[in-house]
């Protein structure tokens, strides 16, 4: 169902194997060289935001509405993914799949997603086209035909995509163990496709409040990027998303906050199916939204120092040097509204145990509290960082994704705008007091991924 | 506060070294010898069970309505035990303390207690004061002055009270860790005291909310246990309590359930202060009100036979005949709406490494699951269960206890009464059945108390 993949933005369910991958994606997803930005809000509290980019007759057209997994009802695990879902089932207007077939009619391409903190729904088409795009969209903010004769089958479809995602993969198994360790009291301890058993309970009923309660133009963003000016987009917006009156009133978005952590936690994961035992460890980290100045920049740094390549601390260390490693890396997740997530990994070389390589990367770990970093790696990881950040320009939807992602889990244009500039300014005593900061176990979550809870690999 | 002691009933917070004779206290908790029980139900819904007991003329009165932790808003922990400190704190009628002067000014003496399904009142008073009691109980249930003035103070007291339970002890940080690490999804996953952060925000709204959404005779249960007849108490409650309306509907306590638990988990709580180590393991298991016939019972008999006393499978193993323990035991926490919970646990000898210990645990339980339980450890467990029980039905606060738990958790008065008839039927087969299916470590959580992250201890 191409139209309906959930990108599971803060949490990416991954085989560490690729998660250097991974890695790389995440600095890529940060452009530079600061684009002309148009952002305004329509009356009815819409916001959007323009991203002109002239070299092709094409528009990037997405719309997020700023509310994700963390924000079901408690037992209702997976129903934003579910509406994610129902969002393509048609209007009065527009009954069943015409928003779909009129998207491929014009060779265009869509797609859809939901995270913890929003859900987003996207098109790339001709640029004549972006108006009709933005009545499509309108309208089913609000017509959304939701009746149990629709929702009931697509339950199946949506079950049958958490058993390709999660059942059959015992590494995305893990991540949802892990995050459900590593927040004690926080909604993101839930999956964002749900739990099995709550979400075979999900019902029209139940997506049909979920919409009215949050699919609401005061509570969406619009983000264009394309061969458009912000003039041409405001008349389409005030002609489409201008007419739709908002629903509800929208708060602030207090959930459940952490306690101080303070012991440190093991999930061990055992299937039949692993051949690639590994260990990844999560750190409870601040979010680009609630780090302090200069905190989330020193710490995406820090992953690039400590995880990102080849050239990396940790690929050197335990891949290179050492010998006992496959692959090691670390990442860091920092687009959340509430938590961001510092990771670290390792895959051991056949006959070596995960204990071994969990040692070796806190001998990595401990290394850069005590030490720091050179002045040469700082340079470095800023010189990636940024490239990457340019190269992420050329892609029209990686920028658009930028920005949405941000705006809708509390940045500003501003700061999504100034990311290269502020990444620049990071010095080596931050990316140390990080690291001594965050890299604390007692705020950890250390999972192992083996093939059997008897193997020797089970006993780190 | 003698007047606001909270009993964990569903998780007690204990050390290893004493959790021995929790073991036997409850195995104590459970009367034997069927006692003469009447119970009957008024107009406003409200459940009156009478245990007469003629030694004495004195009378255990208590109040047991159907809400707890698990019943707060996310976000908003520790408010059911905080409600209950306000329950204190006096009505239009009977202001400030005047309940509690009345109690102390006839030698009678009075408690409280917060667990994650219930909320309790008792005094024990000479009999001749039972409907003053209930007149005030009926009273607090639906004129209780809760304002800011009243709740402001009281809430320094109740985080003095978790300052003193929790911050001053190690272990019982451990537990609320493993808690969290246990239930992946249920409620039970919150401290029933609260996490400090959010009961700092609780304030008087909050509780009053709470109040009138669960105080209600249809949400309630009377105990009395004592120098009574059921055709007295019966006058007396219509009298009193009859005279309270319903405030609001009480619908079905449906909480959000656990996932299949796949990935067994481990938490380490490193504290200075810990002179001894330790090594706790809590199993998810049912609960009395949740098991399959025979299930309950079956577990309560395993959890006898591994580790009740000196005798016991893990005391003689690793105590008594490797030298390795200090103590060792296990414990089966039956009483909840949802889940229960079976615990091992071990404390090394100094020297010894908590990894040593956890290996003899494994041990002892996998012959157990491999071979069973002998004729003779079954004599002995229902013996002593039984035993435990005709002793408990001495303590009429104990034997009302026994039902009020029970039935707020819901058990009917049928199956608490017959609980040793359901004892002595249990086989050797159904316990090894039992020890088969529930010490799967997949649904685990281990805990470590130790001294330092870095002392030889945490590395298990």
């Amino acid at each position: 169902m191409p139209n309906n993949v959930q990108t599971l933005a803060r949490a990416p369910k991954m085989l560490p194997l690729v998660l250097a991958l991974a890695a790389a994606a995440i600095g890529a997803s940060r452009a530079s060289a600061e684009p002309q930005v148009a952002d305004f809000k329509l009356a009815n509290g819409l916001e959007v935001v323009v991203l002109p980019d002239h070299r092709a007759p094409i528009v990037t057209h997405m719309i997020w509405y700023k509310v994700g997994a963390a924000d079901e009802t408690p037992g209702k695990s997976g129903l934003a993914h579910y509406l994610e879902h129902l969002m393509f089932k048609g209007t009065v207007k527009n009954p069943g799949n015409t928003f779909s077939q009129a998207v491929a009619a014009i060779g265009g391409e869509e797609n859809a997603f939901t995270s913890s903190d929003y859900t987003g729904f996207f098109q790339r088409v001709p640029r004549d086209h972006l108006k009709e795009m933005m009545a499509f969209e309108a309208d089913r903010m609000t017509n959304l035909v939701v009746t149990d004769a629709v929702a009931r089958p697509e339950l199946q479809v949506v079950l049958e995509e958490l058993n390709m995602r999660v059942a059959n993969n015992p590494g995305a198994q893990l991540d949802e163990q892990m995050d459900a360790a590593l927040y004690l009291n926080h909604p993101y301890h839930r999956p964002v496709i749900g739990w099995r058993h709550e979400v075979e309970k999900l019902n029209y009923q139940d997506a049909l409040d979920f919409y009215r309660r949050f699919y609401t133009p005061n509570n969406a963003i619009v983000v264009v990027a394309g061969d458009v000016t912000p003039d041409e987009v405001k008349a389409d917006a005030e002609a489409t998303y201008g007419k739709v009156a908002p629903r509800v009133q929208i708060g602030p978005r207090l959930r459940p906050t952490e306690p101080i952590q303070e012991a440190p936690r093991t999930v061990t994961l055992a299937d039949p199916r692993v051949e690639q035992p590994y260990v990844n460890r999560y750190y409870l980290a601040p979010s680009s939204t609630t780090a302090k100045p200069g905190e989330a920049e020193a710490l995406e740094v820090l992953a690039n120092v400590l995880g990102d390549d080849s050239n990396s601390r940790l690929y050197k260390t335990l891949v290179l040097d050492k010998g006992i490693a496959l692959n090691a890396g670390a990442v860091y997740s920092d687009t959340a509204l509430d938590y961001g997530k510092f990771s670290v990994y390792a895959a051991p070389k056949p006959g070596v145990s995960l204990h071994t390589v969990e040692a070796g990367i806190d001998a990595v770990l401990a290394d850069v509290i005590a030490h720091g970093i050179t002045a040469d790696e700082l340079d470095r990881a800023k010189t990636g960082l940024i490239a990457d950040a340019v190269y992420a320009q050329d892609n029209q939807e990686t920028l658009a994704r930028w920005y949405g992602a941000g705006l809708a889990t509390g940045e500003t244009v501003d700061q999504i705008r100034t990311w290269p500039d502020r990444v620049r300014a990071v010095t080596a005593a931050q990316v140390q007091a990080a690291a001594r900061q965050w890299l604390d176990i007692r705020r950890s979550v250390t999972g192992y991924l083996v093939k059997s809870l008897k193997s020797e690999e089970s006993r780190s």
